[in-house]
């Protein structure tokens, strides 16, 4: 048979609903972002992928649509030649502006991933098997993910309390949590934090431990704490977490609070790409490393990672950014096939109603999301709701994310606060 | 579509003619096995492997093959569990003894890579694609290997010289790499030592320089050296020699040599499973790590040996023993869509006569391999030729690699010489 090509590719950036929480730089908009990639094949097949949509990251992503036409959805080194090629000397910031938190020296992964996982999702139906066959093989049937909690609002500013309403105590979290494990049915709890004093984080870790007895809880502060301070919680919160993420910025200051403490350390922050690794494992800074197909360039990479984490002896966890269900298809995929992923995933799922595709294929059930079993990712794109999401994403004048440009028209004295306490 | 499954798997020992290749510990014997593994599935299709043949390895390749029929040939990460599962607490000496060279602590590799070959094999013939793309794409459509040169007697003793004759001397040497050169066309060359004094074997190395000015040039001793003599030695080929492979035995004296000398130091004794990479790397040991599927667990494992050096700026090369087609069509595929795989791969295809596949597949044409673009592997099993290589088997008395015993015929006082100099 000769080989299918690639035909056409879309990119549709698309908004849905997103409430106001709360974290280290800011506060989320009241639209989150993102793009819809479809990758088409001279064979009528549809590639699905999914990633960040602000406008620098957009018009990359534009550039290597239109470069991809003729290229062989099997040829995942030579794309990633080709977004490197497209990308030229442009490569700074990811691609993208996590809000300000992260910095990663180039943008090819991030660009590269989207179309990658469409790649994959292609030669998975192509083939008539799931992507996680492409990854060599589930080697659990569900994924087990992680209720995500915020600090929050009780709604946006100038608009009425969401269904989430306030959470700025140990009370109000408790609340959230109860919510969020009667839903969807989570095994683990995440806290995000890097909002309140450390003092009353650690209340509200303590709270969440009494209120839900044994489950295995994180508080990710988004590097808010000196060393000294991310010490004194660990302290404090050793038997009660199964790990801190990002206590404090950077590899340096990490490997200091590791020496001093018998807490597992997780970064989302200071090794977001292959070129951390060696340091921070030099400098024994993290003992948990967490995985994003969207931040280390699809579904391959993020194998590779989960390969370098077992060589090593490092954990393995995921972390999640606001995302739709092509995101979380294809998270599921790769934590079904990475063995040594061993820590709920995080994901920001239960926060957003509305998705682009169809329902179904990736419901929660006790906390976890079965596998798909159909070939590619699973899902299917619903024509009518990315439609719908398009058009928010017209109608609104958010373009990138700015939690703290977002935080000062409420707070217009407010600093981001890593490394503040 | 339902899923194909694996059916019928057969293992078949074979044995083709090896010239006497003096190395460390002693001598080639004369006849080289090899075990060809073949997996059927319930519709039809044929994916083969190929592996070292010693008799302990053979019995847990037997054992496994008879574990395998109702298995998902996608399914890697199961089938490296069921290899676990059947091999349970009998997993010492890495399946092969690999004349006495090597020792890893676990066969679960050797024992899982023909498998896992095949089961690629499978999964290209199914999705009509060559395993490259399984791995990522081909990014080079030709693998450059490198002229492999031994010390050897004319013959074996007792039986007339062979068509290559005696190689003790520089001259002999040269020559014997002008046969290889002009043969195959390779454009690099490795000569292996460990076999005469040190100054003897730079002496061939530096007649080799003069005779192919230009021509990248590595020396392997097998650990023959003590450090001392391993700085001197590179400390005489700098500048000659594009990588020294193993001159002294062991990290701790790897990292004593690589700390003296700017010649970069490869090898395939000190780091040959991924346990080995934590400390070699903490060490700086070695600089360029020879990659070989057979011993790293088959082609994702050698593909994740790739991003490991690739992220620690590494060189990675490509090591073999004596091996028949199937090998050399996996080596060419992983080479293929390995893009730091940038030193010419090592072979001792040239040395052998027979094959069991059917030739035309994998011609050297200016000492490359045009990587096949056809299904799977892209090479089909000569019954008529796997039945002679199997009564070849059957005939001779060789049930393992014995370098050291069969020197030991020739002369009795023989020591293995690592570190002997």
């Amino acid at each position: 048979m000769s080989p299918s090509r690639i035909s056409r590719v879309a990119v549709t950036p698309v908004a849905f609903a997103d409430p106001p929480l709360l974290n280290v730089v800011g506060v989320h908009q009241p639209w989150a972002l993102r793009a819809v990639v479809e990758v088409h094949t001279d064979d009528g097949l549809l590639g699905l992928g999914e990633t960040y949509a602000d406008e620098t990251h957009l018009a990359r992503l534009t550039a290597v649509a239109e470069a991809l036409p003729g290229h062989d959805p099997y040829d995942i080194h030579g794309l990633r030649r080709l977004v490197a090629a497209v990308l030229g000397r442009e490569t700074g910031g990811a691609g993208a502006s996590f809000g300000g938190m992260l910095d990663v020296s180039s943008a090819v992964d991030t660009v590269h991933s989207p179309f990658e996982v469409a790649c994959h999702d292609l030669q998975g139906r192509a083939a008539g098997v799931p992507v996680s066959d492409l990854l060599g093989g589930a080697v659990r049937d569900r994924v087990p993910f992680s209720g995500y909690l915020f600090y929050k609002w009780a709604g946006h500013p100038g608009l009425d309390a969401d269904a989430w309403g306030e959470a700025l105590s140990p009370e109000q979290l408790v609340a959230q949590a109860r919510r969020m494990v009667d839903g969807w049915g989570f095994g683990s709890l995440k806290l995000k934090g890097g909002v309140l004093p450390p003092d009353e984080e650690c209340a509200a870790i303590e709270a969440l431990a009494e209120a839900f007895p044994g489950m295995p809880l994180r508080l990710d502060p988004n590097g808010a704490w000196t060393p000294e301070t991310s010490v004194a919680v660990a302290d404090r919160l050793e038997g009660v977490v199964e790990y801190l993420e990002d206590p404090t910025p950077g590899i340096e200051g990490m490997a200091q609070v590791a020496a001093r403490t018998a807490v597992p350390l997780a970064t989302n922050m200071c090794v977001i790409a292959f070129e951390h690794l060696p340091p921070a494992i030099a400098a024994d800074a993290v003992q948990v490393v967490l995985s994003d197909h969207h931040l280390w360039g699809g579904l391959r990479r993020s194998a590779q990672l989960g390969g370098i984490t077992d060589t090593w002896g490092l954990g393995l966890s995921m972390h999640s950014n606001s995302h739709l269900g092509i995101s979380l298809a294809a998270m599921v995929h790769l934590a079904a096939a990475t063995p040594n992923l061993t820590y709920a995933c995080d994901t920001h799922y239960p926060w957003k109603d509305q998705d682009i595709v169809a329902p179904g294929a990736l419901d929660f059930v006790d906390g976890s999301v079965a596998v798909p079993t159909g070939p590619g990712l699973g899902v299917e794109l619903d024509r009518d709701r990315l439609g719908l999401l398009h058009e928010q994403y017209l109608r609104t004048d958010v373009r990138r994310r700015e939690d703290t440009v977002y935080m000062r028209t409420v707070e217009p004295g407010f600093t981001p606060n890593t490394r503040r306490w």
